[in-house]
């Protein structure tokens, strides 16, 4: 068999983990060849390959970012591979496709699948919002580094008596907001699930300061926003070229907190390192049995599905279930937590 | 309510995280009080213990081993305190206890719970051993340390064309072994549940050789063992007092390796490394969340269960059906694995 | 003896090293006495302070923070406390007073000992920015931290075809920016030491896309600036209460950059993780030898010093010298780095 | 100008940061041509080489390992290769060679520099014994890797009660474990330098336990010995070939401690963990550092030096007054931590 494999959407530890465990198997497990498109779907339609072997996996399993580039593509040119997706395949001479992505290339995936392409996807995304799966890899490593930066903020707030207002990633789902929090320790969680209050972040704050403790941590999805009413939320700053800026939420708040509570709050917004770098061995082990079981999936002629976690098990759901809607944090899981606002 | 906390058995880290939830969650969302007995079991029968507020479980989260201390216990004494448990129960007046332990300690609660004393178990073991859990804390800080281990062990092997063999915790179970090998891309895996062939360990590194590699790394548990008449697996060396003392598989796979492949083999061995420092963040979601379920369980009556997660959900299951049989690598997953001897 | 010892300023992982080691030496080393003040100068202004034994410094040597807490304090009740520092020193019952602490901390301590309390310092800056050490403890880690990043961003940069503006630490001095740019292999480096023209930087990137590559990664301190003339630097934006904010280099930059090359440009600003959590290996040594240093130089009586790393000694310089100028990176050294503009 | 690189002897974390700070500084900064030696020596001899360019050496400098790969040569063909360096040198065409090696490929480097070889050095050992540089890049690496595993090794020695023996490099000097021993407040340090007694190890532990504390760590150099009479210290066991087999001073001690204290202590052998994988940031800056002067004393023809730390400054030294003698621990250092016995 000869087998098509591209990355598509933002990056995410353990793409390259994918990769390399796909060429593994397929090569290895199945006297299989494997190619490679650049840069997401852009090389599938421009014909950027190069083919897979051993050596050229060699090495990358713990390495960040993708061997074979990412790049986001316009809709238009989406359409246009769905399309002409059979005939792509029979093009490059290739009898399945794998791509690992996000919710759009899942939902792309899907197209190519109904338009006739053989497809395995593999979901990928830090945000851990894709609901037919219990876990997608990079999430782990995301709530990682965050719950460091978190462990280091809570030291020096601790000594010099300050409010500290950490943004995570997260934008339509607060599962690294609500994870690195619980993992930090943090006293105070906002999520994009839940408009918070910011007098309830003031009150939460002062009650600790009354009980004689120093410094307070909250722990801020970027998609977080406050209640309507809550905090005035104008939408940007003026920067300067004369361009409207959006500042985001950690900032917006930190900001809020100090004039209210007229005491220090320091945002910081930890960005992207939080999906780039070397993976988590959780991630990786993860990544590589997606890998492994795509290439099964391929092998028994199941198309049209993607890999997903169920319990301890990896197992194939169909594309069109996996991305039918968001996984977001549920109310319970919220319970556990410490005090989500 | 008045409730009892206790960590028993060998170290894992996360067991801070547990304690440390069961206070706020007992305090704050109950308004209960929480005493801590000191050494396991031992602080039980002796009446060592101490009150825990929020003070005294203030920055533990993230910290190594067990600030209650914990004592192996013969196990005449441990049937002494199940005869005497609903007595102790009152004596020290409270409501539930909370044993936070592994297999030994689970059955030891089991007992109490029969003899009447109104127990909520925790499970708790770096092997990830306990069938009814898809997962334990201390197993993913476990399997971070040796892969991190084995990342800074492949660089140095390749630069210098040697074999190293890693030895990772495991007695009876190989998950360490198992995804420590896959994360960090060890080139062979020996693991407890399949006695290995030394010939297939010696044609996988001269296989690697002859396609110009220039090194291999296996990782071993601890637990592994040769298939009988592989390798001449004598009990024992006699030390500087002129005791036996068992050279563990990883020496014992080096030197047989060095034998008969005529290179350089070298055992590292990563012992308690592995089990102390402070948890990674899933290990601190997943402690939290147990002893947050532990408390709820507790305020529910439900005695004589234990905290599992199955999936994304923590459950309770009962404390009987958690230690009939230890949780086992199964065949699906070797597979997964690159070469699982 | 009976010496008192206080961290004033800013946060700085190795002062809790500093603290233990203080204990440690003169407890066992000369079974002295020592008190710990509250919260910086205030504390011996106020009088808040506690005795410290080994017990109170178990365990803090690897902890972030100070457990003694640090604040600023009004030049003016400085001044109060020279005028009545020997009388404070005769209050206390103190021979000697060990303050850890920045620039203004030396200043302050130049001035109580020139008051006649019997003063030795030790220098602390995440900054590495006092002339008479080698080198300061906390600088090592908050590099560290910042090459961490550096690393993570590098892999995402790579993937997704984007410029990164990394901003450290360093008002003054560049040598955080110089050497976590350095161990990170940034592209490009800006120092408070010299004016940067933007036009530079952009020749850079777009030099480095036309070799083919796909990202840069420039590291900046966040006391680095324009040559006059080279970008618009208007002071400010109006945030959501009117009031006028600076947005720092890091921000200006990325946005620059942006305009100027047509391609995303993200900047990420560490912020405070730099100055928290744990110190490294290298930060603990040198914070336990300075502590070490300190109170022998108690004992030998040689008061209105502080202690300096020259080479590999630590050796006694006076206060007088220490803070008479700041150490800025020479010239020398950015011709060390890749390319510094 | 034309010129060759090689590394060679035992792997040290930071070798690729000098190789790609060569080529760096060559091709950009002189237009110069680089070539690279593959296996050390043995590529000089055997003429195996190959050209790097800018992307032959990128992403390589947070790398652990050799790129260029290295091997031990015996003693007879290093003499030939010093016979025909001259020859050789012009066989390559090349300007000069930046052999980086320790002890052994330095007096290797003399020996061709003395026959008219045109040579610049770079030391290079985790033991940091070279006696004319303050420090050798891949030390930091190895006391951070050794200083983490210590800080795991207290938190589970604390809750289980018993003796922990770290044993770390260091074969005739003892700064690893003097370091790693002080970052990690280890309770007792052993060194190469100093006979210890096996009965004062016994005294402290009990000392301790008195205190009520409840374990000790105690860091072993591995080429640390017992005093004379001191402890039982044969020097073999038999394995399962019949060999005679050298246990290390770190299963010795443990063993002897384990009987003369009657309680459990535990040897935890570091190995190979300590020289392979990503060097730490000072370990870059320092690599990097020494690759570009070494560029730089080719250029001004200074042949037969090396490049050596001196407080701040990077200067070059003479070959042969660099290896005259080990630099090994004074007794001001030992003073300095807790206790050297």
């Amino acid at each position: 068999m000869r087998i098509g494999v591209l990355t598509a959407g933002g990056d995410c530890p353990g793409l390259n983990a994918v990769i390399r465990s796909v060429v593994h198997r397929a090569l290895t497990g199945h006297g299989d060849e494997v190619i490679g498109f650049e840069d997401g779907f852009k090389g599938l339609l421009d014909g950027h390959y190069r083919p897979l072997d051993l050596n050229a996996v060699s090495g990358i399993l713990a390495r960040g970012g993708t061997v074979l580039g990412s790049a986001r593509l316009e809709r238009g040119r989406l359409r246009e591979a769905a399309e002409t997706a059979a005939e792509l395949a029979q093009q490059y001479g290739i009898d399945a496709l794998i791509p690992i992505g996000g919710e759009g290339t899942l939902t792309a995936s899907r197209m190519l699948a109904d338009a006739g392409m053989p497809v395995v996807g593999v979901p990928k995304t830090i945000d851990n919002d894709i609901s037919a799966t219990d876990r997608t890899f990079g999430f782990d490593t995301a709530v990682t580094v965050a719950t460091e930066a978190i462990d280091r903020l809570k030291t020096t707030a601790e000594s010099h008596q300050r409010v500290m207002v950490v943004e995570v990633m997260g934008r339509h789902a607060g599962w690294i907001a609500l994870e690195s929090g619980m993992a930090g320790g943090a006293h105070g969680i906002c999520l994009p699930e839940r408009p918070f209050q910011v007098e309830d972040v003031v009150k939460m704050v002062e009650e600790r300061f009354s009980r004689g403790k120093k410094f307070a941590v909250i722990c801020v999805a970027e998609g977080a926003h406050p209640a309507e009413g809550s905090m005035d939320y104008q939408k940007g700053v003026i920067d300067q070229f004369g361009h409207e800026r959006f500042l985001g939420i950690g900032n917006r708040l930190a900001a809020e907190l100090e004039q209210r509570l007229g005491k220090e709050a320091r945002p910081v917004i930890l960005g992207h390192v939080q999906r780039g770098g070397t993976p988590t061995a959780y991630d990786r082990v993860l990544a590589t049995r997606f890998g492994w079981h795509a290439v099964e999936a391929v092998h028994r002629g199941e198309f049209g599905m993607m890999t997903a976690l169920r319990g301890t098990d990896v197992t194939m759901v169909p594309l069109a279930e996996a991305v039918t809607q968001l996984k977001r944090v549920p109310t319970d899981r919220m319970h556990e937590a410490e005090s989500v606002f």
